[in-house]
C-alpha cells in the first residue's frame, strides 16, 4: 500500500468506466437477466478492473443479514479460554464475520438476558457461546436465540445442543500409547483431583492402554491439584513405594514440571530412568524461544474455536458433543 | 430468561400499542417535530414499556456507521497478545461494538492492502492494530484507512499515530523500589538480551531508583535470553562472585523462576537471603489455584488493549506512545 487513502470503488464509478447508466450497472451486478450479454460483459470487466467490492453494510442491510455473530464468554480471563476465544474471533475474520463478544460478567449474573436482547438488536447472524473448559455443564442458552447457536468448550444441559470439547479420554489414550511405545511396562498416573471429569476421562484412557497392552498400573492413581506442588509432592511418594517406577503419565504439564523438577534434583536420568509426558503443551503456549523439555498432549483448543465457528456459519446438523482430537507433541523428557 | 424465544418488539407493536399509524411512530422516534407533544408522549411510553430497541442494523445503514471496529491483530498467536486482543474484543463488546478481526498472517505476508479493502467495504468505524509487544516500530497503517487507528502493544514509525505501550521502565523502578523499601541494599540485575528495548528500559528504571537511593549496582547486569535457564545458570555466576547479594531483579518471571529453583536446591532462603522479583506477572496468568510464589510487575497488558479500544472510540486526541502505568504483585519471594 504505497498509494496514500484509497477512496473505495463505487457502483458510480464501475458504471462511468462501463459507459452505462447506474440502475444498469446496478442490475447487471445483481444478476438482472434484462440486461444483454454484451453490457454484462462489459460491466463485469470494468468491476474487475476496478476491484469494486459493493458496500458491505448496504449487501447486509438488503439481505437481512449484519454478518456479525455474537461470542458470549463466559469467564472469558480463564487461561485456557483465551486460546478458544482468540481461535474463534480469527475464524470469524477469516470469514468476514464480526465477532461482537461479551464478557462472562453478564452470564455470572444473570444478565444473559440483557446480551440476548442486544444480540437480537443486532441481527446476529449466530451466537457462539465460549466456556471456560470446566466440566459442569451449563444452562443451555439455545432457546434465547433466532439464530444458531454453537457451544465451544462448555457442555450443556440439552443434548441437542452442538458443543465442541476437547477429548480428555483421547488425551489419557494417547500419553498412555507414547510411554508403552517407548518399551515402558512400570508406568504410574499422578493428577488432580478425582472430582474433576478432565482428571478421569484422562485416567480412563490410561488405563484402558494399559489393560489393552497386558500392563498393571504401578500403584493407585494419584489425585491432588493441577499444581507443581503436587507434582513434587506426589513424587516424593511415588518413589518410596515403587522405586522401580519406569514412566509417569501426569495429568498435566504444571504437575509434571514438580514430577521433573525433583527427579532432577535426586540425580533420577529423564527419560532414561523414567519417562513423563503430561497435559496441556504449556511450553507450546509460553515458549517463544527455548528448547522443549516436557513431552505434552495437545488439547488443540484454538482449534475448538475455529471449529466451532465453521460449525455455525456452515449449519452443520450435528447435535450434542463433538470432541477435537488432541496430538503428542515430544519434548526431552521422552525424547530420543 | 425463563420466558422462551423472544421475538424482537418491532416498531409495528409500538405504533399498535399507541394507537397510530407506522410512520407516525417512526417520525416519533427519530425525533421529528411535526408530531404533538401528546402523541409523541404516547408513541414514547409504548416504546419504554414495550423495550422496543430498533433495528441496530437498520439504524446502522441509516447513519452509515457499521458498529464495527476492524482488529488487525498482527502474531496474534504470541502469547503475550492474547490478553491484549481480549481486552480489546471485550472492551469492544462492553460498548456495543463488534470486532472484525484479521490475523496477523495478513500482516507478516504484506496482505495488508487485501484487509484494508475487505475493512473499507465494511464501512468499519475505526481500526486496532494489535501488535506483538516486539520493539521494532512497524510501519504506520494510519493513512491506509478513512477511518481512525489506534495501534495496541506496538509503536510505529510515524511519531503522530496513537500507540498504546507497556510502561518498561516503570517496571524497572516499581521493582527496585519495592526492594529497596524492604531495606535490601546489595541488589542485582539478570535480564535478557542487551538488543531487546524492554530489557534496556527495564535496566534503566533500575539503576535509576539504585542512583536516587545512594546504591550501586551488584556486579554488571547480566544479559542473557527469557528463559528459567539462563536464569539458573546466572545466579551460579552471581552467588561465586558476590555471596552476600541481597536481592535480585530478574528481568522477567521466567529468570526468576530459573533463579528461586537454584536458590532453593542450595537452601538459601528467599526472601530471608535472598529477594526476588520479576516481570510480567506469569503467576497471574497461569494460576487458577495454588499459593502465588513470585513477587513481580504485572504490565496490564488486557488493559492496553482495553484503553486502546476506549481512545479509538472516544476520539481521543492524543499522538504518539501512552505507556499504561504497571502495578507490583506481592509473592512469597519478597513477601513477609
Amino acid at each position: 500500500m504505497t498509494s496514500g487513502s484509497p477512496r473505495p470503488v463505487t457502483l458510480s464509478d464501475v458504471a462511468a468506466v462501463a459507459g452505462v447508466s447506474l440502475s444498469t450497472a446496478s442490475k447487471a451486478l445483481n444478476g438482472s437477466t434484462r440486461i444483454s450479454a454484451t453490457t454484462r460483459a462489459r460491466i463485469e470487466d470494468a468491476a474487475r478492473r476496478l476491484d469494486f467490492r459493493p458496500n458491505a453494510l448496504a449487501q447486509s442491510f438488503a439481505s437481512g443479514r449484519s454478518h456479525t455473530v455474537g461470542v458470549l464468554a463466559h469467564r472469558a480471563t480463564s487461561t485456557f479460554s483465551h486460546p478458544v476465544l482468540i481461535g474463534a474471533v480469527l475464524r470469524l475474520g477469516a470469514r468476514e464475520r464480526a465477532a461482537l463478544v461479551y464478557d462472562g460478567d453478564r452470564l455470572d449474573r444473570n444478565r444473559v438476558g440483557e446480551s440476548v436482547r442486544q444480540l437480537s438488536a443486532r441481527r446476529i447472524d449466530g451466537v457462539l457461546i465460549v466456556g471456560d473448559g470446566h466440566e459442569q455443564r451449563t444452562r443451555s442458552l439455545t432457546a434465547d436465540f433466532h439464530a444458531p447457536v454453537v457451544y465451544a468448550y462448555t457442555a450443556t444441559d440439552d443434548p441437542d445442543d452442538l458443543c465442541f470439547l476437547p477429548d480428555n479420554l483421547d488425551a489419557g489414550v494417547l500419553a498412555t500409547r507414547h510411554l508403552v511405545g517407548l518399551g515402558r511396562t512400570r508406568i504410574a498416573h499422578i493428577t488432580a483431583m478425582y472430582e474433576s471429569i478432565a482428571v478421569r476421562r484422562r485416567e480412563t484412557g490410561f488405563q484402558q492402554v494399559l489393560a489393552s497392552s497386558g500392563l498393571t498400573q504401578v500403584g493407585p492413581t494419584r489425585h491432588g491439584s493441577w499444581t507443581e506442588e503436587w507434582g513434587a509432592r506426589a513424587i516424593g511418594d511415588l518413589l518410596a513405594e515403587h522405586p522401580d517406577v519406569e514412566a509417569i503419565f501426569c495429568g498435566n504439564d504444571h504437575i509434571a514440571f514438580g514430577v521433573l523438577g525433583v527427579l532432577e534434583r535426586r540425580g533420577i536420568r529423564v527419560p532414561d530412568d523414567i519417562a513423563l509426558v503430561g497435559v496441556d503443551n504449556w511450553e507450546g503456549v509460553i515458549l517463544d524461544q527455548g528448547t522443549r523439555r516436557l513431552t505434552s498432549i495437545d488439547l488443540h483448543l484454538s482449534e475448538i474455536g475455529g471449529r466451532s465457528v465453521d460449525a455455525l456459519l456452515d449449519g452443520v446438523m450435528l447435535t450434542g458433543p463433538q470432541y477435537q482430537a488432541p496430538s503428542v507433541v515430544v519434548g526431552a523428557t521422552t525424547g530420543c
